[in-house]
């Protein structure tokens, strides 16, 4: 199994932000939503060794978690609108506890520390870490990115304090949908998974 | 300069697509806008050095090319419905003669036939191809991709009587976006015109 986290600074936690202004009005959340295309699709097919979790801290409630499990997901459309309309019936549940709100989709109430410390070590994607060609990885990664922000002092923290490893994809700072591709290609090259 | 093109095969040719169903009734367009991210956005900036050709094969007035030169753009968003305003736009244009139709953005009639004449030899997209990672490459590459529908039999053919190569990426068939990333990325790693 592969695990992708990204923190998303700004992104709604209450459903009521528009369809037709993700980057703006819904704070980034194309941003997140090209994460999810990215972590979960193949051509014509859905990656089900393949989980990404979206850490969302913007208002009104955070912080929220939806995470979307590749084996579980009935079906998945790879554009921004359509995956953006299941965030936005997932984030109709409002409880604490994580609840499957449809096949495949769960959402609750989930704070970074308490993801790391579950999921530690994590690999924290950055473009200053070590290279991931060649890198040992566990067999079950999990790897935490930030959206258009960089994660802040706290946060970083909260990741290096469970014993993250840096790792970078490349020389180029990129954004976070390509990292996770770039990602995939690595592990699918070493037959990861299959 | 790296040169990206995709065939989208039912992509729209007039502006009169709706920009709420980009893989219904635009003809998976959504497609093709993720390519446009795809080659031309890195972390808070453009690639000044890349360009893509869209080649639009949809109704009503095909074959039509866009093509986006990173060098030229003023400003371009990565969601999708931007990008898809930015391809509406290009198509108001209805002249058969290549044409800048805002600043970086080139609209006109173009054959697939013509385009590979003139940019041959093309490396083409295929996952049974030899693989990227180590291949030699000529300094001003351009690589041909298809939508989520494979060339059809007389595309191939085209491409291959231009003495095009096939190339691959990885061993999983995926999103023509994710190609494009995957490409950059190895292009790179090599210092590929820096």
């Amino acid at each position: 199994m592969r695990h992708f986290a990204v923190v998303g600074h700004r992104a709604p936690t209450a459903p009521d932000f528009p369809l037709e202004d993700l980057p703006g009005a819904a704070g980034r959340l194309d941003v997140l939503v090209r994460c999810v295309t990215a972590a979960l699709h193949v051509s014509h097919g859905i990656r089900r060794d393949a989980v990404i979790t979206l850490l969302l801290q913007g208002p009104p409630r955070p912080p929220r978690a939806i995470r979307f499990v590749g084996s579980d997901l009935r079906s998945l459309n790879p554009d921004e609108r359509s995956t953006a309309v299941r965030i936005r019936t997932a984030l109709g549940y409002e409880g604490s506890l994580e609840r499957e709100v449809s096949p495949g989709i769960h959402a609750g109430a989930a704070t970074l520390a308490g993801f790391v410390e579950r999921h530690a070590p994590i690999l924290l994607m950055d473009e200053r870490g070590q290279d991931l060609r060649g890198l040992d990885l566990p067999p079950e990664p999990t790897f935490l990115l930030s959206d258009h922000e960089d994660l802040t002092v706290e946060e970083r923290a909260t990741a290096e304090g469970a014993g993250s490893m840096a790792v970078s994809v490349g020389p180029r700072s990129l954004h976070a949908d390509q990292v996770i591709t770039l990602v995939h290609n690595e592990l699918d090259r070493r037959g990861h998974g299959a």
